[in-house]
């Protein structure tokens, strides 16, 4: 969150708007850019000409949201800060990422989808000939089926904030075509049940996805928020299966085969598929149940005073739409319904807020989500029971937080959920 | 749309990233970039592993949207490419501008709002103080009172697109506090009906809003698309008055006050007034009418084929909810309804689609938007029966596109609207 100090750059670019050297668009968006942060330090910025407009926008100096990672690698994720977001949408560049072998750099005039299999008519599409097809544009959240982690542990530390326990957890506004479009062009043979997903990333990451998924609402998209989709989401297309685990929804998607079985690829052989507690495992355990998070107040939050706090954050479910999301600051004793943020939309996150009146005494916060299918975000006890020692997907247990007596506030796995 | 050489990008960061000398996460973050410039060229990217992760993702090389404007100018707007956006969201960098004393640089730590006037108790709030209080987020449009100025022109120049008509409208999340929650808090007097909306830039933006709006859906935003408002569009806080004219929204606002009449501010008396056929004006046009654009097929596109095309486009009211658009491909002698892409937001675009079999002839395109007040979007001659000569503002004729036998699109307002 550092600011340019007012000296530097001045140095950088002050000279050179003064002297109007600055004439390409591109000399314009330094300038508008050098001339934001030169401006930051006076006292009245009615006294002073403003910036001039630019071809893009830039942010103010001091807010900087980044996404959060370790060392950067090849085969690794980053994380949404959804605690410094506000609403449903997560900027573009701000979307978590999860590779298998890093992000591609595929050419857009040279990238085609193969369908094939069984098929009357195997076909390939360039990328031209999937915007020719009717679009569609869908609001949905896309989450790492690994999200959550953090919070399924007894003994979770306490200096976890929510990026680090849901941060693989964006949701954009996606466009691109309905996959049910394409398989009409490419006639699916009866008896066809399942398909191969494929990614043109050096993973060639792979997953078999259920056809009836595939005719209901999956879709090849090429469009986030307004704009092409981002080399680390998928470009130039990937698959969406709003409400699904984000690792089936193949991104750099290249081929789909059209099959009567599950191809049992590694992903979901070695990895994706989750042990239970009576010694049998699931696979394909494909939908996001529902889950939601309180933002604020969490972890590193410190609360100056006692007094009126809102408490919000997101809900979301990959079974349809969020019905009700309840609030405890009592550990769970009891619970009041938040108010749900409208327009509250199917496989979206919905935003919630409640409104509390902190005591100053010690409190334990807690929500759960409820959606339209009545399924109810359970505590950790009853999904370790099911569970056992789990495996690293799939957990949408409560998320407790201990506001101290001071007002810091700690992850409290384990306290009481 | 240009593309990075292989060549020059090796030369610039295909060295380093090779030699590991690339260590923090600015380094990881340009190595992204540089990596995934690099690779651009690979034949096979499933040969080649992929950018490692990054903190702030970046647009593909061949995709750089940009905001189109003139020569920079501080008193001067740029323009939302909406014919090259996809859905209804505007990326925050891609909002339009339209200020007219240039982008202030607000301290946000210095930052203050004051209430006063007509009121029990004056106060000043703090950025931190308006995020304290409970908050809204809502999507909906911002749309400058002069766009769509270049359709209310019987000659108007064939070779406009649709951001040179319609691109000063952009549509985002935003988030703050409902300006009913602030006059709350201050009390506003019995008899008081408007209030003073005064910003912190060197235009001093002044303009008079009924307290009927500020109590309804007025709100002081200081988020946008889920993070901190960009300082082109106010940062860090802005009146947002959804529907309304976007000059009213008055940017880095700084000062409200209660009173009981207009204060006949020059940005409401030299400007932003519609004179009328009738010799008379109209003062204080706040809501901006329903409207649409079809944004493809448009100038400059040019359709390769008869066949199957899309039409597509955007609608908005200042009233409400879009009920219905129609299309005509005929130059208005016959109508069908689009489809509306879900959600249908009030006061905020919605897309419309029309699939459509061109025969390879001449056809005149055309979009008319009804919201649900049953306000029919129209022509240009019942608007120039009304306004006369007309102002700069509140141009909502429907807008026409030719098609010519060779493809070429061209923009046709006058030719039978």
């Amino acid at each position: 969150m550092g600011k340019i100090s007012r000296r530097t750059m001045l140095g950088a670019t002050g000279g050179l708007i003064a002297g109007g050297l600055l004439k390409t668009r591109a000399d314009a968006l330094a300038a508008e850019e050098g001339v934001a942060r030169l401006q930051t330090t006076q006292a009245d910025p009615t006294k002073v000409l403003g910036a001039p407009t630019s071809v893009l926008g830039q942010r103010a100096p001091g807010e900087q949201p980044r996404r959060q990672m370790g060392t950067p690698a090849t085969t690794a994720s980053s994380r949404t800060p959804i605690e410094q977001l506000q609403g449903i949408i997560t900027p573009a560049d701000l979307h978590f990422e999860r590779h298998h072998a890093g992000v591609p750099a595929i050419d857009p005039d040279r990238y085609e989808l193969l369908i094939h299999g069984m098929v009357d008519r195997p076909m390939t599409f360039t990328l031209d000939d999937l915007k020719r097809f009717p679009a569609e544009s869908r609001l949905c959240f896309v989450e790492c089926s690994g999200n959550g982690g953090a919070a399924y542990n007894r003994n979770a530390a306490r200096e976890r904030a929510p990026w680090q326990i849901d941060g693989l957890l964006s949701t954009s506004e996606w466009t691109g075509v309905l996959l049910s479009t394409l398989l009409r062009e490419v006639r699916v043979d009866r008896g066809a049940s399942w398909l191969l997903a494929e990614g043109g990333d050096a993973a060639v990451m792979s997953r078999s996805i259920p056809l009836e998924k595939a005719l209901d609402d999956a879709m090849i998209a090429y469009g986030q928020n307004g704009e092409a989709i981002r080399p680390a989401q998928g470009y130039p297309a990937r698959l969406l299966l709003p409400g699904w685990e984000g690792n089936a929804q193949v991104k750099w998607i290249r081929r789909l085969e059209i099959s009567d079985r599950p191809s049992m690829t590694r992903e979901e052989t070695s990895k994706y598929t989750d042990p239970l507690a009576d010694g049998t495992a699931r696979q394909f355990s494909f939908v996001m149940d529902a889950k939601s998070i309180i933002t604020f107040p969490a972890f590193p939050n410190v609360l100056p005073e006692r007094g009126w706090w809102e408490i919000t954050g997101l809900a979301w479910s990959g079974r349809g739409r969020i019905t009700r999301v309840e609030v405890s600051t009592d550990g769970g004793r009891t619970w009041a319904p938040a108010q749900l943020q409208e327009p509250v939309l199917s496989k979206c996150t919905t935003r919630f807020r409640h409104i509390w009146n902190w005591d100053g005494g010690e409190a334990l916060l807690m929500s759960r989500a409820i959606d339209e299918t009545g399924y109810v975000q359970p505590d950790l006890e009853t999904q370790i029971a099911a569970r056992g020692a789990g495996s690293s997907y799939h957990y949408n247990t409560i998320r407790p937080w201990r506001v101290e007596a001071d007002g810091r506030v700690f992850f409290a796995q384990g306290e009481g959920a």
